[in-house]
């Protein structure tokens, strides 16, 4: 018999929160994506058209870890219409020795939430001038509000703009935001000012034609686009990319064909087969990241199993020391 | 909060059994392969080198039944060694219009082995003498135990032989299977004349090299070809197919890369783009089984999601009527 730990949503969202532990855990593990023999195979995707739906199963073996997750994304695009949520989901957790599944973590897509966020901060945190007082965040849901949470971990932002098409959602999440963050936060519906006047630019909405034009950056701006992760998406207007000085993807392959990067390609405004040093590169610093405090810069982050592996394992990590979640024998 | 029910391994061995409803159950599903808009993307495969250990995950969408699964199948060979079983694994059944996780299947491969045999009886059903008495199985292991079962469920099989090479393993299978299913089963390290003396013959084992020579085989014999299910593996003679008048795939698309034909192809006896009828199109009608008692048969199962996702939903329908598992709200 085997003793499997069963974590709920709730008893997660006890356990890991969006702090500088979980970004440094993030951080390792691109860092392990750029140094280390990590496996990540391409993800297990399945549409099933009659429900307007699609599973998602992403892994990654990360050296050093003791266990690799499985998670797996539903995204039923009806379930609104009946009062549930889009997307669900959970991740299991292997061990890298026996393959023995050592934890469920039934988190309906919480961890996912966080790790991504998690990532903003490791981006911001390499690319982004190390004086960054003011934000814009483009999007108004919950990983907008994240990325803000995330960013100030990281720089010392004092004023931010939530941009929305729908300024009273804008507002419900810069209400919200100023009061958990203790900055100044305000509502924009004119993208354009947003951008101007930020430092730091966060792109978290699921476009699929342009919210940021070429024309509104300036020197020693950095944009995290994290919007764009399936074939279709696409926050940036091309010409970003020509225009940046340096082109950060979390994972160039996956860059080319899911993130900003294949509309630049699609577009001709980058070669198919040009390289870009990754994330993980500049972690580790095997390439430079931020050379000058004039330069643009954009990290195209699509979301990679090393990702739900590291948050997995400190989930569990965590559990453990904590002696919380259910034990169930089979 | 959503409610998942949780089966154990002790709960799946209750619900589900290798009897003819389960027969029937993957049958249907053969025949949803051949005829409905089954979806059943390629198997995710993850290689774990330094444990000597890999995982493989499956699904299949199967337009008619309420879940679709999804199943984590990892395979870490140096285990034994600690006392552990190589393989392991679970499965989830998840809600085909919402995609809400509905069940945890912890069975630790156990609904993997009863879906497999079962397979085994679809294959008999269809291709095997009606009036088929012998039986020889290769291999000695849990499968080699459900093939026979599964065989006689549909055939009238009154003496069967159990080939291995360790003959006290097959003295011990026979002797439980002799007693389990009321018929006379013997063991034998000779495995031609196994073969020579057999109507039915089923091979379980994981050999790399064939061990069914194709001028052992004679008219009316049917033979089904179940342990090659990866790149590597090969039980029969290439020249076999050649030989047989009927070579029935489970999935073609796989068993040119994972099957017997794979090796087939690889020696030149078959060409690689040539066209077989599948499992389920004999099944739905749309291609002959076998048209005389003379004819030799031969199905290559290498294994599919649809047989996964059936057999999940069949136990999670046994589970409700028989308020079987446990709730875990998340």
């Amino acid at each position: 018999m085997a003793k499997i730990t069963l974590l709920s949503e709730p008893d997660l969202r006890g356990l890991v929160t969006l702090d500088i532990e979980t970004v440094d855990v993030i951080e390792e593990a691109f860092r392990t994506l750029a140094t280390g023999a990590v496996v990540m195979p391409p993800i297990l995707s399945m549409a099933i058209e009659p429900a307007n739906g699609e599973v998602d199963v992403k892994t990654a073996y990360v050296p050093g870890l003791p266990g690799f997750a499985i998670k797996v994304s539903p995204g039923f695009f009806d379930n609104p219409k009946i009062g549930l949520p889009s997307t669900s989901g959970l991740m299991m957790l292997l061990s890298a020795k026996t393959g023995q599944v050592e934890a469920l973590l039934l988190d309906n897509g919480y961890l996912t939430d966080i790790r991504t966020a998690a990532a903003g901060a490791v981006a911001a945190r390499h690319l982004a001038r190390a004086d960054a007082q003011t934000a814009a965040i483009l999007g108004a849901g919950m990983q907008a509000r994240l990325q803000l949470t995330a960013l100030c971990l990281v720089r010392p932002i004092r004023r931010a703009t939530i941009w929305a098409r729908d300024l009273p959602q804008a507002e419900t999440a810069a209400r919200e935001l100023s009061e958990s963050l203790g900055i100044d936060v305000s509502a924009s519906t004119d993208a354009e000012a947003a951008i101007m006047a930020a430092d730091v630019i966060v792109t978290t909405t699921p476009a699929t034609t342009p919210i940021l034009l070429a024309d509104w950056l300036g020197p020693g701006q950095h944009v995290t686009a994290m919007g764009s992760d399936q074939n279709g998406k696409s926050e940036l207007e091309p010409a970003c990319l020509s225009r940046a000085d340096l082109y950060v993807p979390d994972r160039l392959s996956q860059t080319r064909a899911l993130g900003e990067l294949r509309s630049a390609i699609a577009a001709g405004v980058i070669e198919a087969d040009r390289h870009f040093p990754e994330l993980g590169d500049i972690i580790a610093g095997t390439s430079p990241g931020r050379r000058s405090d004039d330069e643009i810069t954009i990290a195209d982050l699509t979301g990679t199993g090393v990702q739900d592996t590291a948050i997995a394992n400190h989930a569990v990590r965590r559990a453990r020391e904590a002696r919380a979640g259910t034990l169930f024998e089979s």
